[in-house]
């Protein structure tokens, strides 16, 4: 376990390091309070985080299997230098198994598997560099994202962001939080209004953090007083991003969102979805067809350990919501825009799988 | 300070009580986990009791104010038997300001300062009996209303329910509450869904409790998830109460209840509002006017003295929110049904002031 002093880090708070044949991942379950970084040796482990929110936010969990893969490499090499390939499966199906709805987790690991053929010898070497170009082709497409999103907006926009698709939930910079920074340095945006984001308070912990750390103007508001900020007429967008993205530009993304996309379509606020290639599900028809997490129910009716909510009651968490292409106004990814998106203009951007 | 062990209670967990020449109030902050009534003797006590919610809902503020006024006329004509008609004003500014949004309070106290000129000696016994009229006739049309507005609703409906318009907001059994408590009772409906009600949590602490109490089948969502919840087609209602109606039919009501109100429009599920007429306010011609309390930003920035946000950051706390008439299906009172509210309608039920 390393633990960082907070006042010495301002910008390289990265949710996933490679750092001397480990595995170091920024644990959001404490943050902003503490910067912890936990240490990873095993895929079993990351497995765990992963499941357990050490690790949050699809591309930052895709890249974290990645690594993770390697982890199960080495392993699994060690056991038997001639069917590591065999044994790793039991590794990778626990660690596909991790969470459900972000596509990006199943996405890292088949493109480590594909060079599993070409390998001679110990994997290691060859699976890192290619969960390193994972990783930096993610922090790359953030910043593409970033530059294509913002020119989509106006000078003195005032936006909200809803859960955190920021550096912490990618590689780097942030896929809806990348565009909220390229825009904000490009003088357009004046004010991000960010939604706590019940139950794991993602808006309130790490999006409103990640906005002070860069000094852009935020404001926290409860998920519920959105609408009624949005009826003042003062919001141009809500940006946000995903967690998977099906063929016909239907949205995953946390709970939430969908109530805040229904809003913006009722007062009129626009909505742009930020995520990278990896995040579209092109197998998937539509989101009725993408599996939705139903967490654990203490998440809602706990806080750190104090019960909010009778004994014995009845609850549902769903960790995520599906919003519509009809309620989306425009889909960035590194690959290009979709505006207005429909099965025909995802398959001409992202093609057949 | 009275403690009741939650075992022995099943029904009378009434808000305000009346005791041996004490104000009682049922401490909210500490349910559903203790069963606690705080005693009063003094007004400026019962003022903050309200600003600091150990008493909350619209009605039950009332009631507790009506009160508050009996042990304020105590002190003033202990002070002095001539001028106490004077003196007291002090207290009643203080009272009157305690909470901005609810009419209920000053409504109160109109009606028990209308007296003040009747009465002969110590004002104490005369203006107990008129507070005690207030707490009887608010139990009564939270009964007429039950009846009401149960009659609105089909079988086997499912209706969502945000904040507390319970029992523990009213002098008993509930406006929004009372309607399911009727409607249960009489076979229409076979579930609640309870809001958790950010920041001060009414919905995951005291209206699943309340249900609870009664056997009536409830589930805990958090707020954001409404709207996917709706999506379903499984809701048939959105059930809530008032802090002030306009003129207009317009609703302020908990922060969220738009938030809802906007995804109920959006999903065709009907909205009913249950308030008693003290809750109308014809002065007010509509909701934009309606003043919105902004409460302290601590409680949401922090969670039980947890911090939940980073320091130093900007958050702003609305506790209500307005709805405006035109995304309500109905309008509940002891007086009669409001239904597709306007001001003309209004006018006819409510009379000018």
């Amino acid at each position: 376990m390393t633990i960082y002093n907070s006042k010495n880090i301002t910008e390289s708070f990265a949710a996933v390091k490679w750092n001397d044949g480990k595995l170091l991942l920024l644990d959001q379950r404490k943050l902003p309070g503490e910067l912890i970084y936990l240490d990873y040796e095993s895929s079993d482990a990351v497995a765990d985080a992963i499941k357990n929110m050490v690790v949050r936010g699809a591309p930052a969990i895709g890249i974290a299997a990645a690594y993770a893969v390697v982890l199960a490499a080495r392993s699994a090499y060690q056991a038997s230098t001639d069917s590591w390939r065999e044994s790793i499966k039991i590794d990778l199906n626990t660690l596909s198994a991790s969470r459900p709805t972000a596509v990006n987790l199943n996405w890292a690991i088949a493109k480590m598997c594909k060079v599993f053929d070409s390998i001679e010898g110990d994997p290691e070497p060859a699976l890192l560099k290619v969960a390193i170009q994972i990783h930096d082709e993610d922090i790359a497409a953030n910043h593409e994202m970033g530059r294509l999103g913002a020119n989509l907006i106006n000078p003195a926009s005032q936006v909200v962001t809803h859960c955190n698709a920021g550096a912490l939930a990618t590689g780097g910079y942030g896929t809806a939080l990348g565009v909220i920074r390229t825009a904000y340095k490009n003088g357009l945006i004046s004010k991000v209004y960010s939604s706590e984001t019940r139950p794991w308070m993602q808006g309130a912990r790490l999006s409103s953090w990640e906005c002070q750390q860069d000094n852009i103007p935020v404001c926290l508001v409860i998920d519920s007083a959105v609408s009624s900020l949005m009826k003042t007429g003062d919001i141009d967008w809500l940006i946000v991003g995903s967690d998977r993205i099906a063929a016909n530009g239907d949205i995953a993304n946390k709970i939430g969102t969908y109530s805040h996309a229904v809003s913006a379509k009722f007062h009129g606020v626009k909505v742009m979805v930020v995520a990278p290639s990896s995040t579209v599900d092109m197998q998937i028809q539509s989101g009725e067809d993408i599996p939705i997490e139903y967490r654990n129910t203490e998440e809602i009716t706990e806080f750190n350990g104090t019960r909010v909510a009778p004994n014995d009651i009845e609850a549902i968490n769903p960790a995520f919501d599906i919003t519509p292409a009809k309620l989306v106004d425009v889909i960035v990814t590194e690959k290009g825009i979709v505006q207005d998106p429909d099965a025909e203009k995802m398959l001409a951007i992202f093609g057949k799988i």
